[in-house]
């Protein structure tokens, strides 16, 4: 400690992580879902936490009995099947349930494993736990290449695989055999693949729910920011062994999810048909939305999420920018090069589409890859 | 790792923290405040989530910017003054901000000192952050040795000192003099003086926001669960220079706090002079029950918070499970022989002392010190 405040050394000069927080009109940089909560979702909300707030000078239910329920019903109507509450955890975001996971199962003296390009705030989930970080690399298109990723597992026995799928920002998913080779390459440790966006996969990619039966250290995380258009209420969870939920019990903060969360949550649940009720329409919106991009000449990364990551170009920051100036927000993130764009309403994409060629007529900014 | 699941050796076979969840008519055990909200609060808490349920498909405010003013505003009424925005610091609970500034300046080859017998969860933050657990000793009425804790911090350079005050779970309040001293000998260290209580100290006790000014080292934290009635939304919160601010925001985890709580405790804030109304009865009903218990002989700590530790006991836990068998569940907490009582409503109250009253007559409970 040299130096006021005493903020770790590894610390030291770190931006916080995060997203600009610009006011503009088209917002398409943080996957968010553009859909809001109808009139009679937004009751029901108010309903239950009208009910939970009544008795809010007392502590919440610790083990969220009521929404551990709810969940892993939802969980059976989306990829799984058998799966109790038991099986089921949650946190305040799917980026809680991460670091309680590696407060549990990294920590100095181990470490964890993941693909690169992947989402940026993983490696900030090990640093914050100690954890070794240790990097595998996709293929030129962000698949996996099975082989060089189990010798990297059996190679370096991490203690938690993190695998997205559909991965955040290339929107890759992973085939079954990809999660059965690795669970089984992982030995003790745990693989946790991350379905964050799952519910925007296309037809004929299975969830990771469909396996968790065949491996006890599978845990598959899922969110309700994404898919179930409720970001603001910052719920994440996850199924998996039981056992897998008692570890993560003694690290998690004791009533760490509130009642008004737990209240907002359970009846966002009940709401389940609405609120996702727009995925088909935001599925098919990304399916056109790479069309197009390829059409105009650009490389397009396959995509089984809410958002697409196109390319190359020579300036990215320019091309970002630019679409900035024209009122619309995309994500300046990946792999140099590339940009990602979230799917939004119908007018909101042409809105993209009619500011990206504006600005990719008045530069010159395609790169040859 | 040579066991499923691969949980952290030194995690392995302990028990999750928490008081146990018993459905018991007299609730004393975790220093909740037994009066809930007006309907009027409750109306204006539902309709502010009903106001911001209509975007939960959006993130929330990463920065929480309106409820920061309103916490900064409610200081300055509660003992500090000159307290802006950029000074407070807020998440979901008091465990989650202790967890950050833990993370943000303790860690790997860092201590932190506090001083026994103190909350059971101090621990627990240091253990989950890999940050060396140094425990100096109180004296015995619980308070703090000036010139021997003064040598411990000088002796080891901790990178947090914390310092409840009231402290959990004896309810011995700090003298000024005490944190100004352990402030000066941090030296780069921060001095945390943990005022979860701080709203129930007795005329005359201040309260270190007052110190502010004087130490850039020195960080107050508050909750809105015990004296703001608020337990069920998990919100905690401090005020500090704001370079401790913008370090701890390198660690949390970004959108830790969801807008449904941002509006909930926005919503209390305004109804602040209604829910802190019960306080001035609390502190009374306390002040009666340290009275009573020394009356019937039982040694009392002085308390400033809405509980009262007393003893001794031969078999605390025999007083314990006598006390639940008449209905009231206080807690098995603090130094072998003592337990600690919540100050309830008069009636709890009541419930309590004629349950204690024929407790002890039935058995012969009282240890000699």
């Amino acid at each position: 400690m040299t130096s006021f405040p005493p903020i770790r050394e590894e610390l030291r000069g770190i931006e916080p992580y995060g997203a600009p927080q610009l006011d503009v009109p088209v917002q398409l940089n943080v996957n968010e879902n553009p859909y809001g909560p109808s009139p009679e979702a937004v009751a029901d909300v108010a309903a239950a936490v009208a009910t939970a707030a009544a008795t809010l000078n007392r502590y919440p239910d610790r083990e969220f009995t009521d929404l551990r329920r709810g969940l892993a019903a939802y969980l059976n109507t989306s990829g799984g099947s058998g799966i109790t509450p038991e099986m089921v955890w949650a946190a305040n975001g799917s980026n809680e349930v991460m670091l309680q996971l590696l407060q549990a199962f990294g920590g100095p003296g181990r470490s964890a494993v993941s693909f690169a390009p992947t989402y940026s705030m993983y490696p900030e989930y090990a640093r914050n736990t100690m954890t070794e970080w240790v990097t595998g690399h996709r293929a030129e298109d962000f698949s996996l290449d099975l082989d060089a990723a189990r010798r990297l597992v059996e190679e370096r026995r991490p203690s938690v695989v993190l695998l997205p799928s559909p991965n955040n920002p290339t929107g890759t998913a992973l085939p079954p055999e990809a999660v059965t080779m690795l669970c089984e390459a992982a030995g003790e440790g745990v693989v946790v693949v991350d379905e964050a966006y799952g519910e925007f996969r296309r037809s004929g990619t299975p969830s990771a729910l469909e396996l968790l039966g065949a491996h006890r250290n599978l845990v598959v995380t899922r969110t309700m920011s994404k898919a179930f258009a409720l970001a603001g209420a910052r719920l994440g969870y996850l199924a998996a062994d039981p056992a897998i939920c008692d570890a993560i019990r003694v690290v998690r903060l004791p009533y760490h999810l509130s009642a008004v969360t737990q209240a907002t949550a359970s009846a966002a649940l009940r709401h389940a048909p609405e609120l996702l009720g727009n995925v088909a329409e935001l599925r098919a919106e990304r399916d056109r939305t790479v069309s197009w991009l390829r059409e105009q000449g650009f490389t397009v990364a396959d995509s089984d999420a809410n958002f697409v990551l196109f390319g190359r170009f020579a300036d990215r920051h320019a091309v970002w920018q630019g679409l900035l100036e024209h009122g619309v927000l995309i994500r300046e993130t990946g792999p140099d090069g590339w940009l990602r764009v979230s799917i939004g309403t119908a007018d909101e994409m042409t809105a993209f589409r009619d500011a990206l060629t504006i600005v990719m007529k008045t530069e010159q900014m395609r790169d040859t890859p």
